[in-house]
């Protein structure tokens, strides 16, 4: 299927989910899609996921949500066209939509310290591309883009620096999943927390992103790896992937950090929070072992909420920090990683307990609020 | 003078100044010390710095600590005996007692990650020796030991493991003060943030640790040393050791992390923690820079208090940690700071605002209340 774009043409149509309003269903539409601007491309979505923060901001929660507007973040798919100027994709690219840009020459970029890109920041926050206009409109009405992706949409439109171009060969339905969840937890131990062989790790939370943060333990070589979780039907899944040890919180009569100090002679080396709970958040810190232990917070927590802790605990030794897209850099690192999938060094299919239609997406939402999906794939050809 | 023990002989007496129990004046009293045992060392000390954690303790706040007691863990002596098995001072070697011990066997001291060895610690907590029995007493009466130096005495015994011996050149009644707060503060900048030339920094607090925590700033390279206190009349010192600029949150009508962030076009590379308040601890994390920006709390806050702030300061990449006496190893690592101090990388007479006699131990604390002294040096023999 390739783009018949006709002289003068400013538009295409494109289907796509469109969330009307905060807490209501998606709604199928045919959206009228702008053809790029200046170092913008456009993209076919050829698969995307359905992440948690997608259903964060559909509920109403996210301070930054804005409607009507076009959700999904963590798709695959193929350039359609490019805008002026653009010279890192070019048609026929596959590429992965990055809501953490990679400018290269912002001082975020040139700091070498981090890859929170803030290029295209301010405007992805208010939905709009750089220009400060939206690409999408239905009937003259603007709808707006969502974390800089918009991927539950056949066509979206994107900065060109906010595309990982990665290998051709790798299927854009599993690999979809390292635009956020994969990305995001096996990052957050390889990248940000740097876990070395032999060391001890807890994972707290054990939907996609514990799940992954498993991985990356289990590939660093770990030698100790604790998942916790409430729902004792991850456990299987989360064992098979590497963890050590599965323990549920309510099975004991202390706090869970006294439980994990206990297990690991002291404390683990590093922990990660999975969930965004700031109680969990806490926990996750104080059962780090003093002198070194290292807590990484990935959870989103709800808007307003704060975290606390005895300072003591920080003077000990133990060192509290976040990771935002695993601290990886999407258009330097992404396509290695993916590299990676197609070598075999990590599996995704065990992520993916469903596949639908983008017509489909509500009813991934319900599964995901009754907890009986890892990730649901939509595929756009169903 | 030579001390002259007789066989046969258990104890010697000893002037020192007694905290018999919280918030009372210390008292001067005439103490039996216990001869060193196996792995002990009889020190004769010097002069003593007075801390305010020796104030903060006698207060009754400090939830750790024991009456009666010898108070004083800053100081410089000279060994006079050695208990059976000690070999790494002998008699006449210069001390500096370590509160933080280094045994070299310990996971802690084993793991090269930490300077919070263990070997001692529950003991010490206790006001005891690593056998569970204190070396002082009033006829018969027990007397505590104080975070296992109690240098507020003529004679103190301590491990083997917690004497840092330093060079004989080197004057006791200075490098005493590197028994703890010069240490801690120039530490906390070197070793544990390792600021790097160019850096930008802030100091919340300018007594002893934060004036130490600026002149290692100004050892590192740091381009820009903002000084932050509520009492102006520290500026002109704080400038003179380093600081670029020094403000005053009370002239501002905002926040002074965020007048901090506009200062530094998005905020400084590292802050440190120098006073003890959990509220400025708060304010010293969200004046880091997004993305890389570190904090460090050197500040003991009273018991029970929390700091806190929203987890999105952390996931979008400051890092919140902690120092204790600067992530220094008081044997291995401290002779070097003495021996940089002889070679005239730093100053420590700036910090010696008052010298007095042991017995005036009680007129420091009432110069420290009154917030009119940097550090007060106890001489023995004034």
């Amino acid at each position: 299927m390739a783009l018949d774009i006709k002289t003068g043409q400013t538009h295409i149509k494109s289907k796509a989910m469109v969330a009307w309003a905060a807490g209501e269903p998606l709604k199928m539409e045919e959206v009228d899609v702008q053809l790029p601007k200046a170092g913008e491309v456009l993209v076919r979505i050829v698969a995307t996921g359905v992440c948690h923060t997608d259903l964060f901001t559909l509920s109403g929660d996210d301070p930054e949500g804005i409607f009507p507007s076009i959700l999904g973040h963590e798709g695959g798919g193929i350039v359609e066209m490019i805008g002026e100027g653009v010279t890192s994709v070019e048609v026929g690219d596959h590429v992965i939509p990055l809501y953490t840009a990679e400018c290269g020459e912002c001082k975020f970029c040139k700091s070498g310290k981090t890859n929170l890109c803030q290029a295209v920041r301010e405007t992805q926050g208010q939905g709009l591309m750089p220009d400060g206009t939206s690409r999408f409109s239905i009937n003259g009405e603007t709808i707006f883009h969502y974390m800089g992706c918009s991927t539950f949409s056949e066509f979206t439109v994107l900065p060109e620096i906010s595309l990982a171009k990665v290998s051709k060969e790798a299927p854009l339905e599993e690999v979809c999943l390292l635009g956020c969840g994969v990305t995001t937890g096996m990052g957050a131990v390889l990248n940000t927390a740097k876990v070395e062989k032999g060391d001890t790790v807890a994972v707290f939370g054990l939907g996609g992103i514990g799940l992954s943060a498993i991985i990356g333990a289990k590939m660093a070589g770990a030698s100790r790896i604790i998942g916790v979780d409430l729902n004792e039907s991850k456990y299987e899944l989360a064992k098979k992937l590497g963890a050590t040890d599965c323990i549920n919180p309510t099975n004991f009569d202390k706090p869970i950090q006294e439980v994990i100090v206990e297990m690991t002679d002291g404390g683990v080396d590093y922990s990660f929070e999975c969930i965004g709970n700031v109680n969990v958040m806490r926990a996750a810190l104080e059962c780090c072992h003093k002198g070194w232990g290292e807590s990484i917070i990935i959870g989103v927590a709800g808007a307003g909420q704060e975290i606390s802790t005895r300072p003591f605990q920080l003077v000990t030794g133990r060192v509290w920090r976040g990771s935002a897209f695993g601290g990886v850099k999407g258009r330097t690192e992404l396509p290695g990683i993916v590299d990676r999938y197609m070598q075999g060094e990590f599996a995704l299919d065990d992520f993916i307990t469903h596949t639908m239609g983008l017509a489909d997406v509500n009813a991934a939402f319900d599964l995901m609020h009754e907890g009986k999906s890892i990730r649901t794939v939509l595929h756009m050809d169903k």
